[in-house]
């Protein structure tokens, strides 16, 4: 298809840019390991993880207020330390622990194909994560964004419509020239039903060997990559 | 004074990191003089601008709801080419001319001071401008921001505490971490009873031969620079 209209790219970013489950099981291992504990750090990672839709869909459902992921994730991880009996750190160590999601690595290939695309297009995050988080990621993995969208901007978290609908309209943008690009297909189809064109990141080890889905575009996308090498390739940047 | 505790920087756009004047009367100039039209293009710049904040005024003092600047930028255009005589520009000539403000040249120290900052510290925008208006401007003339923030995401236009605080509370810091950039001693004055520190950038020819103010910083702000490499210079980058 033509890329004439399209203006702006926008990314999810956990699991589609960075490698949350590695980077995750590093940092627990940083901060937990020193203190004698010996855990399956992606068994962790995973677990960790693992809380994330059902604390967010409390606030979809209107159950809470928007908050932003940063207390999400803390809540989480006070959870589910308490779950794993794991005691004795410090508020310091855990707001340090709790901003491991700040530190994530990018996939190798992220870095330098945002740095392609963004030479042709607008680039933005479209994440569950809070800006500080996506800037203190950006920061850390080189990440070069134009501008972060997304959950706290909306006060809202994908899919809800308004997540995806502020942006575009903080870009000052039509739907359909703005590029959803994603490795979940459900992230892709509400991306689409609010009228975005749509583009399949495979990331088919984002769950290690949990994985059991998104190993490929299971619907009509308008591109289906294989990295974001092959997405720049694709749009002709 | 150490730098040690900031974080991020945050700047005001208009005037502080780029030209707007010289800026808006070649686009003027562009736009109008195949139309047979000969005005004084810096003036023209000069009354545009001049409207921008009695426009603002109106939505801080609560006469209307928060609009984005595009939309009081277009409304000015309007009232001003109808004060002036001029018709004839069609709907898309005068959204093009409008934009004039995306595509803003920075001062010459502009981009590569930016890019110094960058590599020590946050930086981002604390304009009145809106999120399209700074992402196309910073695309136009090679500013690297990492993040923006300023009165679209606060709804809410400077010097109104919302709109720092706003974008202090998204970075997830205190006041005290964040320096606001800015050529003009009111605005920083504002940023200062927020909390933030403060840095005052000389730009004494940001109004051309009209210029009756902010020659110099005029309270004991945290620093005072020529430019934005005597600023990266003064914090060590």
């Amino acid at each position: 298809m033509t890329t004439d209209t399209i203006k702006a790219l926008v990314f999810d970013v956990f699991g589609t840019v960075v490698d949350w489950r590695t980077s995750i099981a590093r940092e627990a291992k940083a901060s937990l390991a020193p203190k004698g504990i010996d855990i399956d750090w992606l068994a962790f990672a995973d677990a960790w993880r693992g809380k994330y839709q059902p604390a967010m869909e409390r606030v979809r459902s209107g159950g809470r207020g928007y908050v932003r992921l940063d207390i999400l994730h803390r809540e989480n991880l006070d959870e589910l330390l308490d779950e794993k009996g794991i005691s004795g750190l410090s508020e310091e160590e855990r707001v340090h622990l709790n901003k491991a999601w700040h530190r994530l690595d990018g996939w190798p290939d992220s870095p330098g194909g945002l740095a392609r695309l963004k030479t042709k297009f607008i680039i933005g995050t479209m994440s569950n994560g809070n800006v500080a988080l996506m800037v203190n990621m950006a920061k850390h993995a080189g990440l070069p964004w134009d501008v972060i969208l997304g959950a706290e901007p909306a006060q809202s978290y994908k899919p809800m419509p308004k997540t995806y609908l502020t942006g575009v309209e903080w870009l000052g943008l039509e739907p359909s020239e703005v590029l959803m690009c994603a490795a979940h297909n459900s992230d892709l189809l509400a991306a689409a039903d609010c009228g975005l064109r749509t583009a399949f990141i495979a990331r088919p080890h984002e769950y290690g060997p949990n994985q059991d889905r998104d190993f490929k575009a299971e619907h009509d996308f308008d591109y289906v990559t294989e990295d974001m090498n092959d997405l720049a390739d694709q749009l002709g940047c």
